[in-house]
């Protein structure tokens, strides 16, 4: 978002006047008003009635009602109402409503909080959602449920302890079920007074996706010029969800503050625009990547292009790591600095990894002779290109064109050094590669990295799984793991280590594995998969990690995997979450399965590797 | 069944010496056996050792093969061994002796008990049965589990209060939910000496597919001649699972009984010949659509077929309970004897509605003037031919050919009869079409029926989930209810009433309807979905009721609804389950729909009747 956006709630009959005010006067961006205002008496049940039931259309252009006007629905509405009449009624004002939204034009009805049973209520957006293609329904959630009028709702949040929040929380994710997971239906999250006390709580709406943020007028405090300013705990609030694309809601009163109306507005751009995180390195790299699903590489039966290459090396700590890696196992392990030591990149790829084992054995003061394997026709023509222009590379490095595992070398490697790790480590088939590299690995010769460890952790991702489900609804979606820069996501529980390979390892090595983790989910939330992530030892103490407690800093080669779940499930608070991944070969494809059995049950996934595999 | 078939495990090496006892010396049908005898040394690892790992296929005939042996796996495999040799080791020997099953030509093989973990042995089994397109695998459950040895299972069955049988029931769930529900494995029930002392948890697996009653010889008694029984509790047991086409192993040694082992068969086959429930009237009716769905009849789109009017016209029941109440109505509203009352049929068909209404009128002494209505051609040449040749027809009946929402009656009727209840009541548009025809019904006439009720109940069956799946997995066929006799089937709680339409009524009515049960289910079971019953009223105290406590005795025109749900979900004892149901028409259509809000939620299934409806 390229600037803080920014809207008011008015309840004024005369719009365009509202309007004005709320744009000339106020500086706000947008409106957020009544659909029929309650001065319109109508009987939603008489066919000639419609037609009057509220402003004209032509009150505004299409593209104000599009781009300044949001709706909301009437106040009066009670559609899960035990009286049969009035929820009829309800029903029908609800349906005309709505679709009087959609024939305006307007991008968003926000619609009322979904206070248990609700469950009717949900039926009536499922039917409106079913019906629209471009308008999309905001359901009302207060951060914190106010307690319940008459005792309804009472018996909100079921079993077990009920946190701050949950309740409210609860509301939404029944609406959501309830409606399948639509595209079009969002929270807009209403800030209170209390926040909830359990920051997973706060948090878990990191994983929802949160269109809209309200702020209502008495949560604000006054500074000591008497103007509006936000308590230190919701103005983190707000810069955390800032980071997810929201808009922005003044809802209610000028209170006793200076500044009236106008001065909301004017607190909240000066809040927004001095956001630290749009500051954050790295950031402009990543927002394009955000939630986005990509296919994993299959870098075995495909070459990459030379776009992907210039990419990857342009990562400033990667190459860093491996430099280091490289300088240190040769001051420990050639102590005769006399000796020519024998390196050998597999997968050599463009070269990076030359150029780092040259850097590091300059620093070392070590002498090397370099062989530098690489399948790739096409990058061999670069690593050919640097061999005749560079005179290191000229005496030192003898370029082979073939694939590593049916290489016959010349002569054996006192130090293997590859870069063959997916973003769950073993993924791209880095042991099966250094399985067949590692013949010509001297019995005691090092191999960079040394070993790598895979990492899963349980998400909650309302976004994530629908742009698996986007893809078409077919299971085999559903199995597959996808590499996504994590964004709009909230991680339940810490990574726990998954599967462990160390090179060099016995051979023939068995590189099937199986693991079963189990987890204390720190919230309520629907779980939508699982996140993957590796942590590599290059040499010693040297790591490359997408672990988020040890992430090297500012490396970006690799985003995490997300591994969906075909139904997502409720899991709560502290109850054990028991998950089991598989790492299977069959001489021609490697590929994972994974399953759930606590506190529910799911199918293997990807059983037999039938819809996803890395071929071999 | 035609009649019981008995089995016996054995353990001989010498399989056909011991078949040749088995059959000759004891009359057991079949044998249960070893697929691999332990004295057969083998290493599943190395290639050249495969072909001499057991007895010779030669051995014995495919048909043999096929009919007199179940196989089962060897007693040493440990596929969620720590131990990772071990467990690899296992996996291959799993996977060897399926795969010899599935070339025997074996109809089926028992494995071992799941005891938790069992997730890496459920992937085992996973991966098998996507090889296999006949062989079933029969898991072995016992009915009460034994205490876990050496601590393994010590967890078993997480939070919440253990019940008897409740740990060894989540062993098979656990397993087919991760094999998702395979239509290829089984359980195979083990009897044990106790029986779970909660009937709700022995009830429940009258909802799982088992197709084998493993009785250990441990577990028989001896009679006061010395021969082997069963208890009481057992006997009842065995004949409640006998309805579900089992087969029966006796497992283990003669015990001091006289006999030996021919004296189980001989006791099983006695047992099972004097069962009751074969001798029950409609029995014979019953048994070919047990569990089979039929698409809901749409009796205003469609035509019935002479066949089909036979058929129900046969029912024993149903047209003596419509002339009870009809006389009743006779006598209660029309004590003048001189007075001809005008009685209309809507929905006439082949005429059973009005030769029971002259038998009621005979039977009060009162005389008819009858309108019998009918939409479909067809049926009115019936009607026409039966007015020809009968003379109390000649006399009295009006034959109209119409449709009775629209039909221009010539006269007002004292008493309407009409027939056009569905399994649930009003889900063959019987509201609709009686609103259409109330017009001409005198202010003070009398519909016969006069109201009714459906009724919804939460059942258990992975049977009628799994014939759901088989066309096609298509998400709309889980949004369809079928007409099916419920059979594999087991009711989670007693049924609700969920919907109530009464005749007359103001008009316009208003037949949409929307309610929410809440059910305390009785033992923990994965929810495949719900019953549904209707309970009709036809005048004063005559009622016409599929509902199983008030069923009509003998009556069988109607089979129960099945509303499944797209995704089976385990709840718990004691813990509320709360499902709502709306009926909703829109001029053209009516439907269903349905979804659960506790203790978790689902999607609105069915919503705006996208994959079901019936036309109006």
């Amino acid at each position: 978002m390229s600037s803080a956006t920014v809207g008011i709630e008015v309840f004024d009959v005369d719009l365009t006047a509202a309007m004005s005010v709320a744009f000339n006067d106020h500086q706000y961006d947008y409106v957020v008003a009544p659909l029929v205002h309650p001065r319109f008496v109508r009987d939603v049940n008489a066919h000639n009635a419609i037609g009057g039931f509220t402003r004209s259309d032509t009150l505004l252009g299409s593209s104000q009602w599009n781009n300044q006007v949001l709706g909301t629905t009437s106040s009066w509405l009670e559609l899960d109402a035990l009286d049969e009449p009035l929820r009829v009624r309800s029903e029908a004002a609800f349906k005309q409503e709505i679709a009087w939204a959609a024939h305006l034009g307007l991008s968003a009805v926000i619609i009322p909080p979904p206070r248990e049973p609700a469950v009717n209520y949900a039926r009536c957006v499922a039917r409106a959602l079913a019906g629209l293609h471009y308008l999309r329904l905001l359901v009302r959630i207060p951060l914190v449920a106010s307690p319940p009028l008459s005792g309804e709702g009472a018996t909100a949040g079921g079993g077990g302890p009920v946190l701050d929040g949950d309740v409210s929380w609860r509301w939404w994710n029944q609406m959501r079920v309830l409606c399948d997971h639509h595209k079009n239906l969002y929270p807009a999250l209403e800030l209170t007074a209390d926040l909830p006390s359990d920051p997973a709580v706060l948090e878990r709406w990191c994983g929802e996706p949160v269109q809209v943020l309200i702020l209502p007028t008495s949560i604000f405090l006054a500074n000591r010029h008497g103007f509006p300013v936000l308590s230190k705990a919701h103005q983190a609030f707000v810069l955390r969800m800032s980071n997810h694309r929201v808009q922005y809601v003044v809802s209610g009163v000028a209170r006793s503050d200076k500044g009236g109306m106008a001065s909301y507005a004017e607190y909240m751009r000066h809040l927004l625009q001095r956001d630290p995180a749009k500051a954050q390195a790295g950031d402009a790299f990543d927002a394009p990547y955000r939630d986005v699903l990509q296919a994993p590489l299959q870098p075995l039966q495909d070459n990459l292009e030379s776009q992907t290459y210039e990419t990857f090396e342009r990562d400033p700590v990667k190459y860093d790591l491996y430099e280091e890696a490289v300088r240190k196992a040769l001051l420990a392990r050639f102590p005769d600095a006399s000796v020519t030591v024998v390196l050998m990149v597999v997968g050599a790829g463009r070269g990076p990894l030359v150029r780092a084992a040259f850097r590091a054995a300059s620093a070392a003061k070590r002498t090397l002779r370099v062989y530098a394997v690489e399948k790739n026709p096409n990058a061999v023509v670069t690593l050919m290109a640097q061999k005749e222009s560079l005179a290191q590379w000229r005496d030192s490095v003898t370029v082979v064109s073939a694939d590593m595992r049916t290489w016959q070398a010349p002569e054996l490697a006192d130090i293997l050094v590859s870069e063959l790790l997916g973003s769950f480590g073993d993924n791209e088939s880095s042991p099966e590669c250094l399985d067949g590299a590692q013949k010509f690995l001297k019995p005691d010769g090092i191999s960079i990295p040394r070993s790598y460890v895979s990492f899963v952790a349980p998400i909650t991702s309302h976004r994530l799984h629908n742009e698996v489900r986007a893809m078409g609804g077919d299971a085999k979606h559903f199995e597959t793991p996808y590499v996504v820069k994590l964004h709009n996501v909230k991680l339940l529980a810490p990574p726990q280590p998954c599967f462990t390979f160390v090179h060099p390892t016995p051979q023939p090595a068995n590189n099937d594995r199986f693991g079963s983790l189990t987890f204390r989910v720190d919230c309520d939330a629907l779980l939508h998969g699982f996140a993957g992530y590796f942590d590599a030892t290059l040499y010693d103490d040297v790591h490359c990690s997408i672990e988020p407690s040890t992430h090297s800093p500012a490396m970006f080669s690799w985003f995490p995997l997300f591994f969906p779940l075909r139904s997502p499930t409720l899991v709560t608070a502290g109850a054990p979450l028991t998950v089991s991944f598989w790492r299977r070969t069959d001489g021609h494809r490697m590929y994972y399965e994974w399953a759930v059995t606590a506190p529910f049950v799911t199918s293997i996934h990807n059983p037999g590797g039938r819809s996803y595999y890395i071929g071999l």
